[in-house]
């Protein structure tokens, strides 16, 4: 990955990479999020038949080659001018799952076309001008999403004071839904109602069910009251994040914070994990502290940057070869042998 | 912060920030303290409704707007020719709260004008000769100070090996208040009567309370036991602190100490910290571990130096920004939301 | 060792001594061996008569002169012309247990013969076609070999992305063994017999002792469960490694995972240990936590690339010189001395 | 004492330096020593009437200005010409105790003469030829020795491969006592009765109490059982040593060995410490984790090597002046206020 993250850094203008690339804070979440993968230790299984090793899974029933999916990113024009599209073109090509995020810089229905009926999933940011969020989840509705994951870590979007020298406005951050539907709305690019709603609370999770008919993934989750919390209040899932180190920093790493939500949910529900995923042993990882999915952000957009939809793919294909052979050599040939005793009190 | 710290350094002779920066021994505490605060993991709230965050508090019943106080420091006109005047107009027009040091080099009522009837507290050193301590209580209770801070960590000043090669005598280190009382009463800066009084018992308490009729608050606090004694022996607050530093190096970092100071008081008496604070982060987790208010020190001295009462407005402005945003990610929209349970046990 | 190291790395084409010295992934593992002994600390035992010290034991009842074997390394003609059997040299002459990998540069007889009665073990690797195993077990019993050992770690050989740059075909990876078998049985050097068989399971302990009648232990065991089902499995000792940070990377490091597998096996069997042993130092701590014998790799490569079998010599006796020296002063004149109370717990 | 470190390097020939410098092994528990005093954090006492600190003591009974004793360390002649006579004049000069090492350069009458009547302890190294030993002890009690010191670590001396290319023979290795000694037994500097005796066991202790008359210490104690033994064995007194890191490296710290032992010990015997002391903090840790004395070595050698008694004065004078103040800064006036209290569980 290091070697793609280098790529990147060439592909891309320097403010770009770093708008892609930063966190919040000191950078404190962002880095530790990494090294917390690099903490744990694990323990192999001896002497079982890996002949025919498979890590074909299902996400909410919906099926997956992988256990890995994209994580929800949005302005992925900014990587490359295919953006979103490219990036599902390679989701779609690797059999992983597709986020698609309410900051889209391309439209959902292209987005989804490029899926050719694979599943994806709709991230919903909430806005302070509801009719908006509701036109962007019947599009995505519309368009065939099979899930809506809910953001309830951004009531506000953090503010990036290591990104402060970079003028953003050099690159395009065109919004492909956001900007139509405020046009509608508003008119104006700088229409209040298009920030984040701060007022946001459990009851958005029934509120989406109602809207969409679609299960809701609660996004953000680092907590296990929380995340018990999730599972009272109807959620589908729970994905354990803490937005890539780009909100509060500080946060608990995701490997940090996983387990304890898994404990809570108690298979109520499943769980999924971003946040400093840079191998397929970080994968197998997720899964052994109990992940259902683990979703890959920014290694995905320096494939992006680099080439496209075959940069992802490469990613992706990265990532799931180390993952099967990680599985192989942990002695867990399916995603549900990768559990918690392969982790080692270290 | 650390824009600030170079521009304070480029704005102070060498020696005169190396005197305001400083602390003990092999400087163990002073990084510690710094580190101790980046020690500590953060477990946001989900989906709370952060609409209208405030962060008001008060500070013994007074009114504050954020929970963050400038924390006592000497000699500030080492910093700027306005020293603690400017700091106090700076602390006024930010609402928040100031303190003012025995070691004041500006006129007591002077500062206290500055404050424009904000509340202000005056940190007492007690002298071997206690007609000074007493003269100068009176003086801040004239000025309308709002309570005292007696300093319990420094029965004497403790040798800071890492200045030594610097001579102190080479900027200004005019005491306004104790040149001016020592004088009356000795006539010489070298009169022994201004040493700390290294006796110095806990009936100080008493006798504080009865000098002034004000609240005391009991600063360099770091042990259970101690703080269950301030609060037996009458005090009105804790304030947990190792003097930044400045005295027994090696003593445990106040964000290592805090928690079991907390506990031990269980909420009988407001606790107070200092030490190593840059961030409006680390403002939120020394009220996550049970502080009332978070005191900040060598950061105001360096927006003082490099750009006067504004620096040091820049500087408690970006705390109180950053900790209001803080509270909005961590879904604690009030200071009396922000709890013990918001820090991961890493 | 550091030494030797950089001996090796002059006297070798630098891919040549990448290949040797490669771990699997980042190589996590490969680097927490090493430091994993070096966490370890020593209580040792005072006023304890040290005057006749020795460190003569048995593995599996053979005599050695030294709780060291040689672990097993296949392709050593890379670092050496005259290959495993300078190294069996090496070893007869030093009296400690020689290994022969299945892919050993050199043939089983010769190397046998070099070892001049002394005792050596056999490393075997499971194949897909299984009469090649067969036919290398049956040579092994034939030049006389004291012991298999069944590697359960390797159902398929880990990339190792850190040497990808690095064309492995430029030195000769010759292997005396499989290639003369595999020749018998396919003719082809990339014949899919010869590959590790991934099907490999708790049956092969039986299997191979019904084949040879010699006793097994099984190598690559890092949990507790797996060492108690090699006992109850038939096998005659357990070998806990993680194949020198070549196969899973994040492995735990053998010094974490030697103290509970001991527990587990609870002296139903001998136990050995290799991984990041650098010193006379480590191999007392191996001991210590309770294996029978410690087994060197990478620096006996080095001795072997430096100066071929005096190389090793000197590799091997500086080892048990320090592990002599290291147990007079640690109290514990005898292997049997070097107990678990000998480990702090730090 | 890094500029006195250096002042030293200054002084003496490379060689002679690192003979004295230098530790076992890897180097790895010389540093773990001075690192296990930074890892200890201090609990101070507020409001504690320090105006009358005093750090005298009493070391088995005998009176000291300061809980703080001169390690044994021989051949002091390499650092400065008047080797231990130097060193004893500025023990006497400040009121610690002063220890002889076997392998002093300079005749015990001497440097008996020097410390002018103040208390005095004989390091005994029990040699293959006893009535060297007894010669030895003989001498000491003559002299006016106060007690011995078993060393219970050096069943024989360990090597030091960092020193390996540095040829000791080009400084004065000359020892007064053992040489003279030998001489009358062998005529012949490389007797072998001259060697540690390995051999050497916990009879040891009545031997030396029979021989001498006096209280025996035993140094090199590191493990609780050992400690215990030490008492029930009649010793009068436990020195926790890992010998500077000279003997057996990866020993554990002495920081972290002593608060076991102590506990072990239960107040039956006293309990010194040495090891990596390069402050007064360092002292203070020493006794708050429950010893009566903490002795120092390679500071007493720099400044030796930097200006004789002067530079060992200095030394001195420099740790018990810092310990003063840092017994003041704890609100522990006295030795025996320094208790375990005051170490932080960090």
């Amino acid at each position: 990955m290091e070697r793609l993250e280098r790529l990147a850094l060439d592909a891309l203008p320097e403010r770009a990479f770093a708008f892609l690339s930063t966190g919040a804070g000191e950078l404190t979440t962002l880095r530790d999020n990494v090294e917390g993968w690099g903490r744990v230790r694990l323990l192999p299984r001896a002497l079982v038949d890996v002949s025919d090793p498979n890590c074909r899974t299902t996400f909410l029933g919906a099926e997956v080659d992988a256990p890995i999916g994209i994580a929800p990113m949005g302005y992925q024009k900014v990587a490359h001018a295919e953006g979103e599209v490219a990036t599902a073109k390679a989701a779609s090509e690797s059999g992983v799952l597709m986020t698609v995020s309410t900051r889209t810089s391309m439209p959902i229905p292209a987005v989804a076309e490029a899926m050719k009926g694979r599943p994806w999933w709709f991230q919903v940011y909430v806005l302070k001008d509801r009719s908006i969020t509701e036109k962007l989840v019947d599009r995505a509705v519309e368009a065939g999403c099979g899930a809506l994951i809910l953001t309830a870590d951004t009531p506000l979007v953090a503010t990036k004071p290591r990104l402060a020298e970079t003028s953003a406005g050099e690159f395009d951050l065109h919004l492909a839904e956001l900007e139509g539907t405020a046009a509608e709305g508003s008119g104006r690019r700088d229409y209040e109602g298009l920030e984040q709603d701060p007022a946001l609370d459990w009851s958005a999770i029934a509120w989406l069910k109602d809207l969409s008919g679609l299960p809701v993934v609660v996004k953000g989750i680092l907590r296990p009251d929380d995340a018990r919390r999730c599972v009272d209040r109807g959620a589908d899932g729970i994905f354990v994040s803490n937005h890539g180190g780009r909100q509060l920093d500080s946060a608990a790493a995701t490997a940090d914070a996983l387990g304890a939500v898994v404990k809570a949910v108690d298979e109520a529900v499943e769980v999924y994990v971003d946040g400093g995923i840079r191998s397929g042993i970080d994968v197998l990882k997720g899964l052994a502290l109990g992940a259902r999915g683990v979703f890959v952000g920014r290694p995905v957009l320096w494939g992006l940057a680099h080439d496209g939809a075959r940069g992802v793919e490469e990613v992706v294909h990265a990532l799931q070869t180390e993952f099967l052979e990680a599985m192989a050599l942990a002695g867990a040939p399916r995603p549900s042998d990768v559990t918690r005793d392969l982790v080692a009190r270290v």
